[in-house]
């Protein structure tokens, strides 16, 4: 077969796998949005069948012969840089999945997903204790699997490797050492202000339908496609982009609390807005898709934190959320409304921290991962020196395992090397909304019009648009002209901070 | 390896099967439920994909394997009869797949895709001169496909078989003969009877949410179970089982004619009852779904007719009706209502007909099919002999082909041999009410009392558990104790027609 024949083949076969992702991405979606709960098992048992498909195929001889042809010294001459790229991402997937030794696989698979229930049990009853066998034979795989796969310096960097490519922990301990470093005092300065924002009208009653109302409107405003997309209502909210003309957004509604889904709207609805921008040349490939991880979180922290707690966002947006609210703003000024909602104070769970203390509770994980898999700590002892560090960084204590170690599910599931990209994603979000001030200086007008599009535009430009085609540094370098720096989110949580607390 | 062995290996590869069918039918019910717009094209490009896919499995070496050991003589004595069943189900099919030649198959399928839109644009402009070449070839590739699968007696038997397994034109020239003589003389009863009802009060505004509010109501009566299933609204309404524990039925809302909605549900909801009621035993085979096309429109015409036309389940709903209604009824008794939507009629289109009239339209289609598959009729003709036939049968004619001839889908994508399922559905329904009042005298009772349960549960022990596990005219005859009969079908219309328009 010619190269040119042998391209024309291996896009088709690009466009299978796709078929398949974008099949157990709907089922997915559908099983947690608005499947009939009986039909429960027979999904799990159909998604395990379909992915154990896609996993065969990724791995399949055929694969394996467009990924040799096709990046043959010379063949690059003759087929699209797209092509090129893509059997590269294609290969690196291929060649991890050979070095793993097939019952060794299979046996990590029965483990994880047998750990993730005894986890959720475990986290029901407090009880790390039979937590704890599971997670040691979870590190041990995961430390076998970094020498299979192989690295240099850290073996760590073996496991990063898979959610933000290039990143490695030489790098991770500067950037979130500096992080911490600048983050410490900031949470001092709110813990000891007296300037402390009433939070209280927050909690009043807020109809799911006016919420549901609202969330669309915000939507609208930032531009995202609603003839390409859907929002639903779930438990835990994400948003999944089968392709570019299909993204969905989900969110949860919270009655006594709006902030859940009016933040969670806007945060998922940034990734919606990165896989609905995905270059059309892109389409049927496999690089059509976020790049990372940690370039996924920038754009959802970006709307939400950039966009979603900015002043003039709310200049614009708090007589519409009034209107739809039952009157529990009425005596609330836009300044107090304002404060209330960019609260921040040390907290027990990652999930509910505000944008200030977020940070710290990644660097925290991300400092135990490491030492997890270098050997230097134990898992057995996960549970002191979790506690010790809440301690150091955010001054607070967990009562039991429940709300300190043992509150997220990555763990159970074997993903280290995933939380460093949720504040990586706030580092770059930080970095991109810098840049992003050079060419949009207007920036704050814009929110306050609530014509969100050139934003929307600068951010397709620089990040949407390519895909995996760039590399997280890459989309990162072009777009900011600098590596990973924490020094923009840094001045932009203390110029802020130190205002609202006044310290 | 051993029988057992292979017998197991079997299950699992059926269950491979069924996952596949499961991811195309929910994204077949996604795409006709609430998918994003713009993602129609990317949608029918995967459910191509992953259909190739599933065929390509079906018919592949491993499973003529299967076939081949499972079936060999006196395995039936160590495997199970669900097995065996299975077995031979899937042969059939594997079988008919290999007999036609690729390339005349590949050539076949973009034929009638193709011809859908052609047909569809050719319905839009009265033309059928463009649509005929098309519906020549089709013919012609269904005649040679009869040849090829082979047949006992007229070559339209070796189509039928796809869709009513068993079933001959030896049968359906007697029972729909039958049943045609029987039906003309009601229509020109009805036609020529001055006691026609007043239907203007159907037609005023019914807010669609107070619509579904009532047919959620009415699910709920029959027993769908809505922990294994959902209501949706679509264009064209179905209902669809991926598997007994996930089986959704989808409605359509006219707001100024609320049956629409009303009957459609009911209708919808008597196919779904069907799929959640199939034997536990049977899931994850082949033998998990419909025994045939026939017997699944007996399960929905059952309840749409037999239940949802009957006088007694309306004197129990009416006032529920009203309840949801903006009050178009208040001045209408019970009678006049029950005749208003019981009226007969003679009309153009097939899917807008009533219940007397109905089975006209399908024995036309029956005859002229029968007669384009023999040779004994040109396409060319089909207008003439369509309006002819429509003219004897029911005394209209249609004012031009988009109202007769070109008004059906079906025969653009090839299904010659689909069009008796309806009108035997129908004739089964008539036989399964027949056989189940000497079991439950009490039926117009249950209806009256809203409590359909034991209707329900006579249907699943004679019908719906058995899934393809006996042949449609072994569950006529172990229900009813005869084979297709339409003397029952006849006496129902004729004793309530008559009563109605007192001819």
């Amino acid at each position: 077969m010619s190269l040119k024949k042998t391209e024309a083949a291996f896009h088709e076969h690009m466009k299978k796998l796709s078929a398949y992702e974008q099949a157990i991405g709907l089922m997915h979606w559908d099983a947690r949005t608005g499947a009939p709960k009986k039909g429960a098992d027979q999904r799990s048992e159909v998604l395990g069948l379909l992915s154990t498909e896609l996993f065969k195929l990724k791995t399949s001889e055929e694969t394996g012969e467009y990924i040799h042809t096709l990046l043959e010294s010379g063949a690059e001459n003759t087929v699209s840089s797209i092509t090129t790229k893509a059997t590269e991402e294609l290969k690196k997937e291929y060649d991890r999945s050979k070095k793993i030794p097939e019952d060794e696989f299979k046996e990590y698979s029965v483990l994880t997903s047998k750990t993730e229930s005894v986890w959720e049990e475990a986290k029901e009853n407090n009880d790390f204790e039979t937590f704890q066998p599971y997670l040691e034979k979870i590190v041990d795989f995961n430390r076998k699997f970094a020498e299979y796969w192989g690295y240099e310096g850290h073996p760590y960097n073996a496991l990063i490797e898979d959610y933000e490519p290039g990143m490695t922990v030489d790098k991770l301990d500067d950037v979130f050492g500096r992080l911490r470093n600048g983050l410490i005092p900031l949470v001092e300065g709110v813990t000891s202000s007296p300037h402390k924002p009433d939070t209280s009208f927050l909690f009043e009653h807020f109809p799911k339908e006016k919420q549901r109302a609202f969330s669309l409107d915000i939507l609208e405003q930032m531009t995202y496609d609603f003839k390409a997309g859907r929002l639903d209502e779930t438990v835990h909210p994400f948003a999944i982009g089968l392709n570019p003309n299909d993204v969905r957004v989900t969110t949860k509604y919270d009655e006594n609390d709006f902030r859940t889904a009016v933040f969670g709207t806007i945060h998922e609805g940034g990734h919606a807005l990165y896989e609905q921008n995905l270059s059309e040349k892109l389409e049927g490939t496999v690089l059509c898709d976020g790049t990372s991880m940690g370039i996924h979180e920038s754009q959802s922290l970006f709307y939400e934190n950039f966009v979603g707690r900015n002043r003039s966002f709310w200049e614009r947006n708090y007589d519409l959320l009034k209107s739809y609210s039952n009157g529990q703003f009425d005596d609330v000024a836009l300044d107090r409304f304002y404060h209330a909602i960019n609260e921040a104070k040390p907290s027990l769970i990652r999930i509910e921290a505000d944008e200030m203390t977020y940070s710290l509770h990644i660097i925290l994980r991300y400092e135990m991962e490491k030492a997890l898999i270098s050997g230097d700590l134990q898992v057995k002892d996960l549970p002191r020196v979790w506690n010790e560090k809440m301690e150091e960084y955010l001054g607070v204590t967990p009562p039991n395992n429940s709300k300190g170690v043992l509150q997220d599910v990555h763990w159970s599931f074997g993903a280290f090397g995933y939380f460093p990209s949720y504040a990586l994603g706030y580092i770059y979000a930080a970095q991109l909304k810098n840049a992003m001030l050079k060419d949009i200086p207007t920036f704050d007008d814009h929110c306050l019009r609530g014509e969100l599009a050139p934003i929307k535009e600068w951010l397709t430009e620089n990040v949407h648009q390519h895909g995996r085609m760039k590399k997280p540094e890459e989309i990162l370098k072009d777009a900011t002209g600098e590596g990973v720096n924490p020094v923009h989110l840094l001045t932009y949580l203390k110029e802020k901070y130190k205002g609202l607390y006044q310290f």
